[in-house]
């Protein structure tokens, strides 16, 4: 059982590393859509969704708002108040689903960890979240590890590449054009968006 | 159960892609290490490793040698003379384990496949090699999985990033760094090889 999944979100300027390809207002609206994919993967497995937003947008999600670069001293601050388990997941998992949110939320250890791409974490969820405090940016994974295993936490690793898949730099968005599902997908190909074989791994390509 | 695990293998001028950091002779090395990632790996999940080679090489694994071009003919031979049940691995998967290609093994469907970064297809498990033949290269995972539902087979699609990540690129070196344990993350310490951290995620670095 998951009754709370917090999901930190930037509503504003988001995905900087995709601003070669996406205009800002574009980066806006692909980041809202990985966004309803992501609370659409929580509510699929039984999470109740909250947004931590660094401000207020227009949206009927429940939402928690935050300072900018406050993300871990916020969190922090929520997590000794929580009297239950509880999930934080990344807004930027379009390939999140039902099926893999729930092989983490299903962990038999105290706390389950997906790293993302590149050293990052992409979903913690701590079943006594007063224990446990995070510390994002850089190489958080190891930290997170690190910050369990220093609060006599047991840990258990989620092998998912749905959950691993973050969306930062162009050839995210490979992943996401070939398995992906849900609104951000719709909304890149609506964009011109589409696959284009190279020697080699495939890449995106935009049609303007 | 895993019978066979059957593993191409290139022990000759091997990922090329990562020719601007690595030799010719280190290319050959760490592919040979990850080759025994990769076979200890399958041995963990109680399969017996097979090397398809495109030339015989030193070791005492057991080996199959076919001509480099014809990879997918060479397999394409081999499986309707199977019994029974097969699993293909591709050699680059240095973060594979046993608990990762068990979830392969274990499926309730005909064949179950693994997506590689980038559309390519790193593992194929099928229950009955007869009615199965593989088209490797390109966007080769939606090509083997067209292939199964034209048979008429039934597919489980594996969300394992450890065996997603297969290593072709620079930025891929980054997870084995990470995430490895084995023999090819030994050998990329042992050449200077470090993580970095600059803004965002991380990349590797290396000391000469």
């Amino acid at each position: 059982m998951c009754p709370h999944a917090m999901i930190p979100y930037k509503p504003k300027n988001p995905k900087t590393r995709l601003s070669a390809i996406l205009s800002q207002e574009e980066r806006e609206q692909f980041a809202f859509a990985m966004l309803e994919d992501v609370v659409s993967a929580a509510r699929d497995a039984m999470c109740s969704p909250v947004v931590v937003g660094t401000e207020l947008f227009d949206s009927d999600l429940v939402q928690i708002t935050v300072k900018d670069a406050d993300l871990n001293q916020a969190l922090n601050e929520i997590l000794p108040t929580v009297e239950q388990n509880i999930l934080i997941l990344m807004a930027d998992l379009p390939l999140a689903d039902g099926a893999s949110i729930r092989r983490v939320t299903a962990t038999q250890d105290d706390v389950a960890i997906v790293p993302g791409r590149g050293g990052g974490t992409n979903v913690i969820f701590m079943k006594d979240p007063k224990k446990f405090h995070v510390d994002y940016y850089g190489t958080s994974f190891s930290k997170h590890v690190a910050i369990a295993k220093e609060a006599g936490l047991s840990v258990e690793v989620i092998d998912s590449f749905r959950l691993h898949t973050d969306m930062d730099e162009e050839d995210d968005l490979v992943e996401l054009l070939i398995h992906g599902t849900g609104r951000s997908r719709a909304y890149l190909e609506g964009l011109g968006f589409s696959l284009e074989s190279e020697k080699g791994r495939v890449r995106v390509a935009r049609k303007r």
